[in-house]
C-alpha cells in the first residue's frame, strides 16, 4: 500500500482529469480496518486465553431480573414449531451449541460477551410479532439483533436473553425510481442495499466502516451516524417510514413513502436511535438521493485549530452543495497513522492539524473548479499550509486511509481509551488539549515505556461537530482511567455536549446518559419505555 | 404586473447575466396572494354579513368537554399577577373585550370561529410553564397559539379555551456561524429569523407564504413543509432541539445544537407536528444551510403526464445537488390564473402540463451551465415542449406567480373545495383526472353557469409528491361534495397516500385520519396523548 502523492498545492496541485467521474464506491478500507475501528483488547473484554469476558464479570453490578422467565424445552419446542426451517433456531437449551452460539454472543470486537442459549432468526414480521407475544407472555427477555458490529455492547446479551435476530428478513421490497424511495427489510444489509442502489443511480444516504456486515434496521434502530450526515443529514429526516413489532406482538405499520404525511405524531421517530429497547424494527421505507457523478478528496495541513476553524467556515461557503465531508486529524494521529504503517505522509512538512475534505456532485469539471477556487483562496490567505488533491481513485482511497486508518493504527500501539463525542463546534479540540494537559500535569505521558500514555490523540467528522478523543496507552491503567472519567464527561456536559455522539449508549454509556440528558428527560424516557414495554424485556439491562 | 418574458428556448433561451448571485429574497408574492392561499367563503366560515360563523355551529356534533372548568375572574386575577404587563392579557371576562379577542378566536380565513374570552401572552418559559400547571390544575383547555396562519383551524379555539399565543417569546438567542445553529424562541416569525441569518450568509430551511406572519414555533408544531423542502428536507431532520412545556409545567429541555446525540428516545420529535396537543413549543434548535448565492427558474409546458415525470427524472439527474424546487402546474391552472389576472402567459402556445424549477446554488455559472446541460436535454428528447428561463430577479418573480397566484385566481372565480394530498409520484396526477372524470359523468362540470363545477385542477410540490386537488366551483354545492367525499379519501387512501400532506389536521381533518392511519397508529397515538396530557386541556376537540 502506497501513501497517495498528488501534486502538492504549493507547487501545482492537479486537475482532476475531465471524465473520471467514477463514484468512489466505498470509504471501506481493508477489511480488517472496516470492521474493527475499536482496538479489540480492552479494560474489559478478551481475557489472556482470548476467550471473551462475559459481561455480567465484567459488570458485577448488574444482576439478572429475576422476573424474566428461563428458557426451557417448552419454549424451544414452541419456537422450533413456529419458525419452521432448522436454520431460523440455534438451540442450545436441548443441545450443546457453544460453539455455534458464539457470534450471537460476543460481539465483533469481543468486549462483550452475553450468554444466550436461543437464538431465533424469524423470516417475516408476522413471526417477529408471534415470537415477541409469546416471549412478552412468558416473560422471556430479548436482545434485537442485526449484524451484531455495534460498538457499545448493545446488540449482545448480557445474561440469557434471546436472540431475535434479523438476518432471515433480507428482502428489498420495493424501490421506485422516480422518488428515490426504497422500502427494504430490517436483515437487509447496507452494502447489499447501496449496491442495489447503485446500479439504479441512487445511494443509500448512510456510510460507515460496517456496512458490509451491518444491518439497516440495526442501522435505523441506533440512529447510525456515519460518513454521509453531513452531506445527507441524519435518518430521522431520511427514514420517511417504518415497520416495527412491539412487544406484545403489535405490528407498526408505519411504512409510508412519503416525504408529506401530517397526520398525527410521528411515532416512528422514536423508533430511530430506541437501540430496540421498544420494540423491533422490521422493514424501513428511506428517502435515497441520486448517486454523485463526481467525487473528488483533498487533504491538506494547517498550523493550528483556529486555521481549521476557518478552513471548515470557508469549505462551507465556497463548496456548499457538494462539499460531502470535512474530517479532522490531528498532527499526533498522523505521525501515528505513519508509525503504525511505515507508509510516506501525503505531505512534506508536519502540521499540528490535518483535515480531508470530499465534494460530491453532479459535475466534475464544476466541482473541480469549486475546489480550486476554494483551495487558491484557502492557500492565498493563508489558512492552509499545504495540501494535494487526489488525481484518481486510488489516490482518493489512499487518502481516506489516514483518516479511517487511525484506529487500526492506535490499536497496534497497544490498547486504547475511546470516546465518541459531539461538542460545540468552537471548542471541539479544546476536549483533547485540556485531557491531555491533564495527563500530562500528573506525569502519565511520554515517549519511553516507563510512561503509560503513548498519546492523546483528537480526530473525528468536524463537519458534525464529532469529535473521536482517544488516548492510547501502552497497557490499560485504573489510574490514567480515573484520571479521565468521570472528568471527561463532566467536561461535555458543562458544554451541553453529548457523551454519545453517534454510537448510542448500549451497555458502555448506559450509566453516563446523566451527563447528556437532564433528570426530566431520563424520566420521560423511562416514561416511555414503560409504555411501550411494560414488562421491560426488551434488551434489558442497556440504554435507560 | 406584467408576466415574465424569457427568451423561449424554442428560439434560444437566455443566459443569466453573470455575476447576478443575488438570491430571491422571498418566494412571496403579494401581501394578498401570500396571505390568502385559500379562498375566504367556504362551506363554512363568513356568513353574508361577514361576520365569522363559530366552529361550534359548523361543527355541531362537536359538544364542549363537561369536565373543563369555566374562567372565572379569580382565573384572570392569577393570569394578570403572574404575567404583570398589561399586553400580556387581553381580558374578555371581566370586560367586554369582543374586539380585541377577534383576531385570536378566529383565523386568517375567517373559516373558524372561537369563543375564547382569555388571551394570554406569557413573555418566557417560566411563564408557560406557570400559566400551564395552573390551567392544567384547574381543568382549563387551553389553544397554543403563534402566527395564527394555519389552514385547518387547528390554532384557533372552539369553544372558550384559553389562548395562549407565543408572540411576546420573540428573542433570537443564539446563531453559531461556524455550524449554522440558530436557538430562538418559538414566538420569532419566520421572516425575522430569516432576515437575520440572511445578514449572516445563512438561510432558514424553511419557507413558505405566511413567513411574514408566522412563527417558527407554529412552523415546528405543524411540521410545516413549504417550498424549501425539496432541497432542504424535513423539520424532523433540521430540527436539532427543542424546549417545550408539558401540560403539567414541566418544561422539556431539549434545546441541544448538536447535529449527532444519540444518547436515548429522541423524544423532541414527538412535538414537530403535534399541533400543540402534548405540550407547547417554547424555543427551538435548527440547522441553517449556507444561503444560495445564485438562483434560477425555468418555466416550461409539457405534452403529458409522463413527460412531466421524465422531465422530473432528468431534473434531479443533471441538477441534482442544485434542484430547489419542481413544481407542478396542469394546462386549467395556467388558464384560470391567465383568466383572472389578464397577465400575458409565458409561453405562446397551450399546454396540458406546466412545470416550474428554480435552482439554488453556489456559483451563478456552474449553475447555469447544468440548467443549460438539462435543458438542451429535454429539449432535444422532445420531453419538454416549450419553456423560458428567467433572465433577472423581476422575471423569476413573474414565473413564480404563475405557480404561486393559482390560490387567489381561484378564489375570484367563485368557491374551491381544496384538498392537500400526498400521493405516490406514479399516481400522483391520477387523482385529478379520477376526481374531473367522476364529476363530469356525473353531469357537474360545463363552461356555463348552470354547472356547479368550473374546473378541476391539479397543481403542487411535485418533488415531494405534494397535490394541490381544486375543484373551483360557481357556488358551493352539497351534491358535488357529497361526490367528492369521501370518495377522495378512499381513492387515497388505496394508494398508502396522505390526506394532508403538509397543513396537519388540526380540526378540519380530525375525523379523517382514518383514511392515512390504521387502528393501530391512531390507537398508538391516542396513548400518547393520554400520557403527556391526561387532562385532555391541550388543543381540545382536534388532532386525533
Amino acid at each position: 500500500m502506497s501513501a497517495a502523492r498528488g501534486v502538492s498545492f504549493t507547487l501545482r496541485w492537479a486537475r482532476v482529469p475531465k471524465g473520471r467521474c467514477s463514484t468512489r464506491p466505498s470509504f471501506t478500507l481493508s477489511a480488517a480496518a472496516a470492521r474493527r475501528p475499536f482496538s479489540v483488547s480492552s479494560a474489559v473484554g478478551a481475557d489472556a486465553s482470548n476467550k471473551v469476558q462475559l459481561t455480567a464479570a465484567a459488570y458485577p453490578h448488574i444482576k439478572r431480573n429475576p422476573n424474566f422467565a428461563q428458557v426451557t424445552e417448552e419454549h424451544v419446542r414452541f419456537f422450533k414449531d413456529l419458525l419452521g426451517a432448522d436454520s431460523a433456531v440455534i438451540d442450545g437449551v436441548t443441545a450443546d451449541a457453544t460453539d455455534d452460539l458464539a457470534p450471537f454472543n460476543n460481539d465483533w470486537m469481543r468486549k462483550y460477551g452475553g450468554q444466550t442459549r436461543l437464538v431465533l432468526k424469524p423470516k417475516n414480521t408476522q413471526e417477529v410479532s408471534k415470537v415477541l407475544k409469546y416471549c412478552n407472555d412468558h416473560k422471556l427477555a430479548v436482545v434485537p439483533q442485526g449484524g451484531n458490529t455495534g460498538l457499545v455492547g448493545g446488540s449482545v446479551p448480557v445474561f440469557d436473553e434471546i436472540v431475535i435476530n434479523t438476518s432471515r428478513m433480507n428482502n428489498i421490497r420495493s424501490f421506485d425510481e422516480e422518488s428515490g424511495v426504497l422500502v427494504a427489510d430490517a436483515g437487509v444489509i447496507l452494502e447489499v442495499a447501496d449496491q442495489y442502489l447503485a446500479e439504479r443511480g441512487h445511494l443509500f444516504p448512510l456510510d460507515l466502516g460496517a456496512k458490509g456486515s451491518c444491518h439497516i434496521g440495526g442501522n435505523v434502530s441506533t440512529n447510525a451516524g456515519g460518513l454521509r450526515l453531513l452531506r445527507y443529514g441524519s435518518l430521522h429526516g431520511n427514514v420517511l417510514g417504518l415497520e416495527a413489532v412491539l412487544p406484545d406482538g403489535t405490528i407498526v405499520d408505519s411504512l409510508s413513502t412519503l416525504r408529506k404525511n401530517n397526520t398525527g405524531y410521528d411515532l416512528k421517530q422514536l423508533f430511530i436511535g430506541a437501540e430496540g429497547t421498544i420494540g423491533i424494527v422490521t422493514a424501513v421505507s428511506i428517502l435515497c438521493p441520486p448517486r454523485p457523478k463526481a467525487v473528488n478528496v483533498a487533504y491538506f495541513g494547517l498550523e493550528s485549530f483556529d486555521q481549521v476553524r476557518r478552513a471548515y467556515k470557508e469549505a462551507k461557503g465556497h463548496l456548499s452543495e457538494i462539499l460531502s465531508a470535512f474530517e479532522l486529524m490531528d498532527g499526533k494521529s498522523q505521525r501515528l497513522v505513519h508509525q503504525s504503517t511505515g507508509n510516506k505522509r501525503p505531505l512534506e512538512g508536519d502540521y499540528p492539524f490535518y483535515c480531508l475534505i470530499e465534494t460530491s456532485g453532479s459535475n466534475a469539471e464544476h466541482d473541480i473548479a469549486k475546489l480550486e477556487g476554494f483551495l487558491e483562496h484557502v492557500m492565498s490567505e493563508g489558512i492552509v499550509a499545504d495540501g494535494v488533491l487526489a488525481q484518481d481513485e486510488t489516490q482518493i482511497q489512499s487518502l481516506w486511509r489516514w483518516r479511517e486508518g487511525i484506529t487500526e493504527a492506535l490499536s497496534h500501539l497497544g490498547g486504547t481509551y475511546k470516546y465518541d463525542v459531539s461538542i460545540p463546534l468552537p471548542e471541539l479540540y479544546q476536549l483533547v488539549e485540556d485531557c491531555r494537559a491533564r495527563l500530562t500535569e500528573r506525569g502519565f505521558v511520554g515517549d519511553d515505556d516507563s510512561f503509560p500514555v503513548r498519546a492523546v490523540v483528537g480526530y473525528g467528522h468536524m463537519g458534525d461537530s464529532n469529535l473521536h478523543l482517544n488516548v492510547s496507552v501502552r497497557q490499560y491503567n485504573k489510574e490514567v482511567e480515573k484520571a479521565i472519567e468521570p472528568w471527561v464527561y463532566e467536561w461535555i456536559a458543562k458544554r451541553n455536549g453529548s457523551i454519545s455522539a453517534e454510537h448510542g449508549l448500549g451497555i458502555a454509556k448506559k450509566e453516563f446518559i446523566g451527563y447528556s440528558q437532564n433528570d426530566t428527560m431520563v424520566k420521560l424516557m423511562s416514561q416511555l419505555k414503560k409504555l411501550y414495554d411494560p414488562n421491560g424485556i426488551m434488551n434489558p439491562y442497556k440504554y435507560i
